[in-house]
């Protein structure tokens, strides 16, 4: 692919092999190897309904609770595998999923053609079995404008269409995963009234298109990807978040789902946070079950059972299982969209975001509770001062307890790659933000309904309204 | 029925009048009303696997998720339609779903006819479509004793057994619903060993049976039962807890389901737990509705929209469907029993438990706060005070808000009902204790694995054990 | 004293031996037997700056931290000896502390005399050594309208004015304590405007003044009070909150402190609400404290050893030392007014608000956790049940554990007391709700300072103003 | 002074200078600063009760609550000042008061010269105004094991008493400030038996003495100080943590100040923590302050009042007054030692420790909550990438909000900072873990005090007394 990646103010030329980008390609990769293995197909693949072929599951239509269900254990299972987040695949395969629903909607009640396109595509991109991210978040700017009154580009936005396809400008922020993409989809964004129908686009591109750049953002500790030695302890796994600047980007007509139909935005990011804010809850279970096992084996290694501190163990399980099973019940409470999607009950899937906000902040704590102060904040040499010739053996000597002193450092290190370092994945706002989730929450549920059983169980026949205040 | 159920020293003559126990039996009567509503029948009824005919589900067997969860949605709808627990239903269901299993695998591995039995008398139970009361939990005496260590009555046991059937002697207590049953179910309790077969017993019994003596608990502020007003203000719903003194009662041999098999009892507990943690989650969340609705129509009669409320209420409803929400998943990751019992998934369902004992008392307390003073303990005069000649109509001007002074009075007294007083249900115990369900949440999680997990990704290939201390 | 206390409509004649006021009597009773136990002197008695003798400190005038925490340590000392609140001497105790450093001010900006006159008052109230309750609250009707947008009478207010004094017509509501006090003293609300000056009146009245009517509120499971047996397990302390209906009362001129000076209530208030939201934490502590006792005991009557639950029991003391312990840091940082008064610090108090409504919320829970179901909701016969002479000898044999079966359901009981019955005070709202507290909190916090603060570390330079929206 | 601190294998030769040591040094430095400035003055510096001069704080004996208030005030200043820990002086501050009450108790009880040896290095300390860390933490290996039972080097030890002084070796870890002190003041550790006395030993040292090796320990993003541009956002503040390894280290007679008293390290340790515990109230206040003031800022310029986040900010706010008003709280409730060392309270002490373990968390959260994905993992291009003459314009751009782009970028690096980098100090473990925390807690508190108050309560004269188990 052509290299349009930098860091640094570095084009990175391999991404398989740079040491920015390295990890996170090894970790999705880790995707294509468990698909073969016999215990973890049935939630890394599925039957295609397009083809009847079997297909990677990021690429795949959810198409009931049970789709759903393996999709929450597809996310644990690639936490469990890479310590953190494949994003590279589960915001594009939640994105197809949305446009799916809304493109088959504007179809049949627009009579557009979008739906048909999709089909195309992604039958192709099954075929060529791709790594496809998802792009949602706009730059915004001021949060309290809309960008027609500011600067347009605050917002990805058509700036020509043609009979061939369209020309787009703006950025896509924060985009997880772009690095180990060959594709990445573009949602809408929402909120845009009748004036703003330039926002209304939806497409799939290659990462690599022309006038498309990318700028990978920094992560914490991320400059020792850069050193040897264990001091980011993980090889197999890694995040990355990039800037896409598109300065006039040509895409070609069939690959364009959405154009204008600006009434239809909010439909396709209700479809995409459903789900989304779901499955978000097998991916931090997924992490915790990782640090539940950092924070037992440094018990070890500090020479005490893990038993010593069941009571916080079983906390941060709870946590774990409570995002995990809300997840799931969303998933089993959904409905089927007529386009075969299956959609999660906004509300669970909703209250799971604010949980998800949350719990995860006391499961770190109570790992580095459990840890003790060596891997709170990673505090003890680098792996480069353990190996001093000078004083490196007195550090091994004065770091080993119950096990090596570098086991207890590469362990020590985990726990900070995993709570303060460059393994945390932004949970609180990937998928949006939990103070959004907690108005849909409110929006969805039928408070007047509860009013009227309280009145019927305190046998309250007087009607009671406030009036708006002036 | 025969009376045997005594409060405050006085034998009830008839529990559908006495002001002790008139309020459960109203509440139990309205699952009977709303069984034939028609948008109620699929969560109150169901088809009998034995029979094919349309059954109250409290007397099925349930046979798959979908059953589990539409267990959780009635028991949700009967806490919205009666403000608390019918636990004269909710304890007997679980209960023949555990013994359903139970005797199911003693037949199979010992060659009994226990199952059969039950089949016997279910068919004919459900037939009769009689109103059945669960009963578990033995007075138990001093914790750090077996029964056999001490006053043997401490636990319900076998005394004689008989050719047509077996005599018991001992206590059950903090029995639900007894007042509003036809029939009790006995489980027994588990942790015996060997030498203490007399406490594996289970069987069915007619609440009226002979030498069975019932006596009701008291509640909080329970004797305003017995006034006239609002002071309780709910007319339609309450609850009743019993202890039953089994002084040599005789059960005839077809009713007994469990005799001796000591081994079988932790199993037969493990088998009731689970489905019951589960859906109590269902339980608080439809309490939690009521007050929801309850906060809301005090906020409004008051003179200020819920809105200014939102951020506590939406809390209030996360809570809720947290619990609802963690008992659909345990439901949706269940497996089928051999017999065909479907049992939820035990760590959701013990997670759910600890849930259960926490977060209903941030929904109370929530309501309190956002209820103000006069709900917080019910701090207003009594209803007669209010209608008193002489100063009555005093109080009722100055209760008069943005509603009448008595609407606002029933608020408050519905509040204090619903978080101080006599609608409060044991969830805390409810099922057993958080801390038992920790135990079982910490049992149930293969630590072992999540270390294995964290080594593989911190490439740590060194064993760390800890040694048992001496 | 002239009787003019109501309960469900019978006039109290005697509030020493009635059984709905007696308990509270008993209660106030405590305090001047404790005044005479030499360990209790310092807390309970200080020297008067007035006279110079000992009195009562209920009676003094707050001057220095010191006395401040002293007052703090005798509230958490009443609680630890009645089980509860003695609201009859609290408020009278903060209204007087309140009203002389606003009548001082007052006396000082205006040249009125009110602060000669509660001079007078105060010091001849120590020489007579009177119970002194204290009332704030109004009824306020709804709360979006001011009283003049509504039923005048929904304040306390002023409706004539004469040359001996005043005349005044309204209600105070929710007041504590008023069955056990000799005299009221009554502080004005607050946020009124210039044309609502007859609402700004503050006095000092005997509790049996003529034209007043004091009817007592409904407290959980109040009419327990009126059996024999243990059912209310404390005889010696109880609450009560009563509305005092003022129907024309004539106030005599020397016993008026504020009289039309609505720019002063505000103040008034500020001054009332430090020092009792800082105090309040002795008070929560101190029923704390029970807590503790209370649970330690029911797991040793359950033949379990408190440290079983060492856990829970440290955080139930770490909840207690919190509120406790900001009360005291409020303490010792307020500052001096003119009058000698001590101010706490208004943060550190109103902080200690949001803590005395959400700590003990989780005291009572924990407490019920480690008490076991039978003290959940007190799920156990009622003690005449227990004396009956059919069936009591059963329930006493399977009540019993590692305690008689009665000293069990007495711990029980008042565990149930404590938690869900007659002894919980109302701390949610007592002196305020927590939202107004987090009000206060917001509005004495200079955010602008910690905004340059950060940009400072940071070495940003440029303004961020938003401009306020349209 | 000599060259003996390493990181990365490289020896720093001049502190001042170095990327990895010169933000700590900035940030003691400007306690410098601060000592002459008249707002600062009495909070950074105090009279010498020796000298009777004005001398710095932190080299001062806290003889009363205003002092140890005072010590607070500091703490949140220095927080303030450089956003993070100042920790080569807080435990040097503390060590000095833990082992001039400690020595003084000895010289009293054993006759010993230590409190004599003392006086005369602190009156040279404080006249020659030196920066002192101080230095507690044994390596410990196995937990389980004491120093003897293993590798004996495990905790720093006494190889050799000589006439002229003692030689030591072994090491301290994760010791801070190191790199900004002149001498460094040692505790020993605690719970060691008579046979174990060569580890109670306790002196003061040069930061460069012959054979004391030092090396630093990462920090999370610590890589970035040796970057240009901004981020590191902060360059006026920064904390190290240091191994520092004794390899038969001499120490002067006259700079000793224990020897082998073992029974009296138990006592030196509850002497260090309680002050420490108190006032680390004070630290993370401070920097909570600061995170305050960051999300105000980002809403701000991400065009929202901070308004938006009232309720957020405000329970920031609450926290962050919790840590600082249990810490003065502590303080107030203290007891003067008869060397005149004021000690605080230990039960509030150590309460306060465990929130400065949790509450910080909370804030943390609730910072990155507001400031919205840039913020919450530093989810930004590198300031590299921001300047880089290719795309920089359009990072610039598209990072615009209400403020310029830059301005943004580093107010997000600062929170990146504060919550998830380099500025994160270890307030878990710092002062010792929460659990030890709370075993204090327990152990200092009487619970059977408390269940007396229960029993008198209610009326309970039975007594209960549970068996320890066999």
């Amino acid at each position: 692919m052509r290299p349009n990646i930098y860091k640094f103010g570095e084009l990175i030329q391999d991404v398989t092999t740079h040491s920015a980008t390295k990890r996170t390609v090894e970790g999705h990769a880790q995707i294509f190897d468990a698909a073969f293995q016999p215990e973890y197909q049935d939630i890394l693949t599925t039957i295609s309904h397009l083809t009847g072929k079997r297909v990677i599951r990021y690429l795949s239509i959810i198409q009931g609770a049970d789709d759903m269900i393996a999709n929450m254990r597809m996310k644990r299972l690639m936490f469990n595998l890479t310590g953190t987040c494949t994003g590279g695949r589960c915001a594009g395969f939640n994105a197809i999923n949305a446009m799916w629903a809304t493109t088959y909607d504007m179809d049949h009640e627009l009579g557009t053609d979008y739906h048909y396109r999709m089909k195309q595509w992604l039958t192709d991109a099954q075929e060529r079995d791709i790594t496809l991210a998802g792009a949602l978040t706009d730059p915004k700017g001021d949060r309290s404008l809309s960008p027609t009154e500011q600067d347009p580009d605050m917002a990805l936005h058509l700036v020509e269409e043609r009979d061939d396809g369209i020309v787009v400008r703006g950025a896509k922020v924060m985009i997880c995963g772009v690095a180990a993409a060959n594709e990445i989809f573009i949602m809408p964004g929402a909120g845009y009234n009748e004036s703003e129908q330039t926002y209304a686009i939806s497409f799939a591109i290659p990462r690599d298109i022309e006038r498309l750049t990318v700028v990978e953002t920094r992560r914490p500790s991320d400059t020792r990807e850069q050193e040897d030695g264990f001091d980011i302890p993980v090889e197999i796994g890694g995040i990355t978040q990039a800037y896409l600047l598109f300065d006039d980007v040509f895409v070609p007509r069939e690959r364009v789902f959405m154009c204008g139909e600006v009434e239809y935005t909010s439909k396709a990011i209700v479809n995409f946070t459903a789900p989304y804010r779901a499955a978000i809850g097998g991916c931090v279970a997924g992490q915790g079950d990782i640090m539940v096992g950092a924070a037992a084996l440094m018990a070890r290694a500090n020479g005490l059972s893990e038993k010593v501190f069941r009571e916080k163990i079983t906390q941060m399980i709870i946590n774990n299982e409570t995002t995990f099973g809300m997840g799931v019940a969303a998933s089993a409470l959904g409905t089927a969209h007529p386009s075969g999607v299956w959609i999660p009950d906004h509300v669970l899937s909703n209250v799971n975001k604010v949980h998800v906000a949350t719990l995860p902040y006391e499961t770190k704590r109570l790992t580095q509770d459990i840890a003790g102060g060596i891997a709170e904040t990673g505090c003890l040499p680098s792996s480069q001062d353990l190996r001093d010739p000078r004083y490196g053996h007195l550090l091994e000597k004065y770091l080993k307890a119950n096990s090596s002193g570098e086991t207890r450092a590469k362990i020590a290190r985990l726990i900070e790659w995993l709570t303060i370092g460059a393994g945390v994945p932004g949970c609180m706002h990937g998928g949006g933000s939990p103070s959004g989730a907690k108005l849909v929450v409110n929006a969805r549920t039928d408070i007047t309904h509860y009013i009227e059983l309280a009145k019927r169980l305190a046998n309250i026949t007087e009607d009671i309204q406030v009036e708006p205040k002036k």
